[in-house]
């Protein structure tokens, strides 16, 4: 591809948008455009690693023995309300109504459907198992959409769904897909953790996160670096000591003198760290108490100070996905009969109080008074007020022990998450009708799997993971191309001749090189180099007398200085491209 | 593949919903699944097609210079109230509102989004020509959907649109995606008529449809069986004769008595047929009075009751695109004062009455008599009336000469249109901004081409000109599996072997056959075979003790007995495989 002929509008300036790494370097080097709040347009070089991305996830999916379909982006909301899920997914689905005055979903993920077509096409053990993805678009109502490609409206997804008849398989399914994932982020030359993770909205009983780190990432992960545990913080259990309960890193008060209780005034010290500061205090001798909305009522839940309330772990103690919030105002008000900010446990009546269990072994603890610009001193659990029950409630924090191996080794990262994998189950086949009959003629329902890639994503975390401060660094399998050949001089016409040569050479060995034509200064050339971020650079110039071509290694940024009659033998040495493969549709 | 690990639901009896060959046997055969009105599920087989017929136009639009973009398919309303075609498009185009109450159209095409991209990306001459496409879903909100996925709610559309200096780049890229279009219609192994069309919505100044002729099309084009001119109908001009006006088919009425008008009461004889019957008359003797509203108010269109008026020429002479319509019975009350259906031109005031050339050689002509049940007789231009202007305003019929030719061999056909092409000219350009600097440092509105193929229908299309009474019979490039192998009973070890050696062989030739394993009868194999139309299939079975086995041409039916040993090579040399070529993602 000539440059002139193409489209690769680079930018010199980092764009104000921008807030990551990837999302300036993508637009700087002219890979996409926004249109709007979270949709993207991808020009040229863009979209050919798009493709590229689309057909290493195509030819590992095929590998794997998965069927390729493609479903509606229209859905009838019909199916979402048997799933119970038009609900739960709420504002993030976009509604539309057609001509008609009918409403339709843009889907945001396909269970619903690809359950549906299952359950009308499969119902024998025979046809089982089955794994069908698609590489399709989705659409989600992103209250913040952010990063450039990393959190947007309108994204491409591979997603796909396995059927089984039993567990042994799904396992097996799973284990297959976490296979091709691996591949599939291997190939694209990714860093990545797989961590364990909540299987939230998808429901199900056993989830993995394929996460590549980066400060980018709007996804959390802790990590142990003596076991290797890896897993989402709201998934992470805090650990359990032997004796059943829970430990944590404060150790237990023995002996303590229990002091009288003591109200305060503290005028407008309604959060822990202006508490802090008016007490001269530390916030792990406070106890927050957070009322929150649950479908029972309202619950008052105790975290201490230094803690962060995981609303997940709630929502499962209570046995209520999704349905469990924070209170809003004028239900705290309502319930403590107090201001918001000076909540506590004390005197509560008619709600149920539910606390971590760090604050099991608090003494003399400091809390709100139910009363606007007060607290209480020296409470105590038991003698100033009751806790139905205590639990686990709270985000793990880099102070907690791992919850496998028990050492103080844990660290929480920043991280894109690329890849999700879940054990469904038959959340979905039961709740649609996807039944089949097994060897012995018995209805059953189908056992299934769920598994997702974010596409566009692997464009940004890969920029995120490999770039300095001159550009982009492209793995060899993304890159756009795998070859530059830089003319520095366009009018002088041997650089011309000798450029274009290596050029059509390459091309008779089915290698596509990009060829900076443009009438445009070296400098210019070299900036745009290293921004684009192709691995191999040749330039051709003042060498050139000398029947020398430069070659430079992007990533390293080595030069060598070839003969230009061996510059295209060095190029294919180099480059170790893969053979060309057939397309997906292809025999 | 083997059938058992894929999902080829094949069904014995045509669908009742299914209005078409195509949709039958796209049905029957497994490829898709209806979702919901418009909406279609494409299962492995039909997902197959579709990438191959993506492959074919990537590789093709590559040839041509063409650059692969993806453009987002929420579009902001901004841009479409720009060019004003937010209200040309009307319910056709899906609205959203989002969480925010803003208002997101989901794009039915893509010219305003690209015109906006390269009104930012391009601005000088250095950078054109250019030409972008992308391969993408595009959403319509259909009165009708029908005929599967001929006319659907949700399709794959190629588009692209090029960007050019002048009008002679203009001819240059339009003529390239003609040739460009011809290739990928001629690999897929498609008929088609290459039709002059209208361009309307899209605007500009010419524009070619490639037509799959087909009884299932919904699209009309004319064509002459002498001189091979076609065209769209509502597009093809009534012929000029040499005196500058339009010939017809009745030949102009000299020396005849103009007699005197007379009133009659036809009571409820509001048709042209029903009248005929009444009147014992023809239709080529009366005049049909249309009332159409324009933006410069109501129009009378007189038009001999044997022929169509065109709303399209009648636009185009009003100089209003996409404004003028028929009236409603409320306009036709109050311009004329009588009924619906009893409109004539005889005493309408302050209403410009226009006549196709037709009407200008009626004499003593049947019009209404605008009063109710009331026609008059006798009635004569002039004597009678005024007319303010004669025009070509009507649809062509099979009785008018060729436009070109002048021979009276016009035929009018059904087709599927499958690609369009438009010289759009400046009109997004200038709308949206795209101007370019050319060498002078002039600033000029950049003029632009787009260009369609609708990916699905070549699917349909290719089935409804390739099928027998048994199924589909598909062309070598489109065929989902290059060759079917047939083991006619799976429970015989020694077929079962045989099978599956040159099931394996093939594989190492880089060959994907389709198995059918299925623990099923040899005449249920037998019968999906011709079903889902693979071009080859290779029996295994009763010959296998005299080491041969039945090869059949799906197309031709013709059968031939292969030595065991043999069948590698006889089904290599018989699939003409073309070689696997790159996808476009590769380098």
């Amino acid at each position: 591809m000539k440059w002139t002929n193409s489209l690769i509008p680079t930018v010199k300036e980092d764009p104000t948008e921008a807030e990551s790494i990837s999302h300036k370097l993508m637009i700087r080097s002219g890979l996409v455009r926004k249109l709007s709040a979270g949709t993207y347009c991808y020009l040229p070089l863009g979209q050919r690693i798009l493709n590229k991305v689309i057909n290493i996830i195509r030819e590992e999916m095929d590998r794997a023995g998965a069927l390729e379909v493609l479903l509606p982006a229209l859905h009838p909301p019909e199916l979402w309300e048997q799933t119970g899920r038009l609900k739960d997914f709420g504002d993030i689905i976009f509604k539309i109504k057609d001509r008609t005055g009918k409403l339709n979903l843009l889907g945001p993920t396909h269970e619903e459907i690809i359950t549906w077509l299952v359950s009308n096409e499969v119902n024998s053990y025979r046809q089982l198992p089955i794994n069908l993805y698609q590489i399709q678009t989705k659409f989600r109502d992103e209250i913040r959409p952010r990063f450039g490609v990393i959190r947007s409206k309108e994204f491409i997804m591979m997603d796909s769904y396995s059927f089984e008849k039993d567990e042994a398989g799904l396992d097996a399914s799973y284990k297959k897909m976490y296979d091709a994932y691996c591949r599939i982020f291997d190939r694209c030359g990714l860093p990545y953790k797989i961590i364990e993770a909540d299987t939230g909205l998808m429901g199900g009983k056993g989830s993995h996160e394929f996460t590549c780190p980066s400060p980018a990432g709007e996804d959390l992960f802790v990590s142990c670096s003596d076991c290797n545990y890896s897993a989402n913080p709201i998934f992470a259990p805090v650990r359990t000591s032997d004796d059943g309960r829970k430990t944590t890193d404060v150790p237990a008060p023995t002996g303590v003198e229990l002091k009288p209780i003591k109200e305060i005034l503290t005028p407008g010290k309604s959060t822990i760290d202006s508490l802090v500061e008016f007490l001269s205090s530390k916030p792990h001798k406070m106890i927050k108490t957070m009322l929150c909305k649950t479908p029972d009522g309202p619950v008052a839940v105790l975290i201490r100070g230094d803690h962060e309330l995981n609303l997940n772990k709630l929502s499962k103690l209570l046995a209520s996905p999704a349905s469990v919030e924070l209170a809003d105002e004028a239900t705290i008000e309502k319930v403590t009969g107090g201001a918001v900010g000076f909540s506590g446990p004390v005197g509560l009546k008619d709600v149920r109080i539910i606390a971590d269990y760090s604050v099991q072994n608090m003494a003399n603890a400091i809390t709100g008074a139910n009363k606007k610009d007060t607290h209480l001193l020296n409470v105590n659990i038991n003698r100033d007020f009751q806790v139905s029950q205590f639990a686990d409630v709270r985000v793990i924090t880099e102070k907690d022990p791992c919850p496998t191996c028990n050492k103080l080794s844990l660290k929480i990262h920043q991280g894109i998450e690329m890849g999700h994998i879940f054990k469904l189950g038959t959340k979905y086949s039961t709740a649609l009708n996807a039944y089949f009959l097994d060897e012995k003629g018995i209805r059953i329902p189908i056992i299934m799997g769920c598994y997702g890639i974010g596409v566009n994503r692997i464009l940004a975390a890969t920029i995120e993971n490999s770039f300095d401060q001159n550009g982009i660094i492209w793995t060899k399998e993304l890159t756009p191309y795998p070859v530059l050949i830089i003319s520095v001089n366009q009018s002088d016409e041997q650089i011309q001749k000798a450029s274009e040569n290596i050029y059509d050479e390459l091309k008779k060995h089915s290698i596509e090189a990009l060829w900076d034509n443009r009438d445009a200064s070296a400098g210019i050339k070299f900036k745009d180099a290293d921004l684009i971020g192709i691995p191999l650079i040749v330039t051709v110039g003042r060498e050139l007398k000398n029947n020398k071509v430069d070659i430079k290694f992007r990533a390293t940024g080595k030069r060598e200085s070839v003969a230009l009659d061996q510059a295209v033998d060095f190029i294919i040495k180099n480059i170790a491209q893969p053979p060309p493969k057939a397309g997906a549709g292809q025999a």
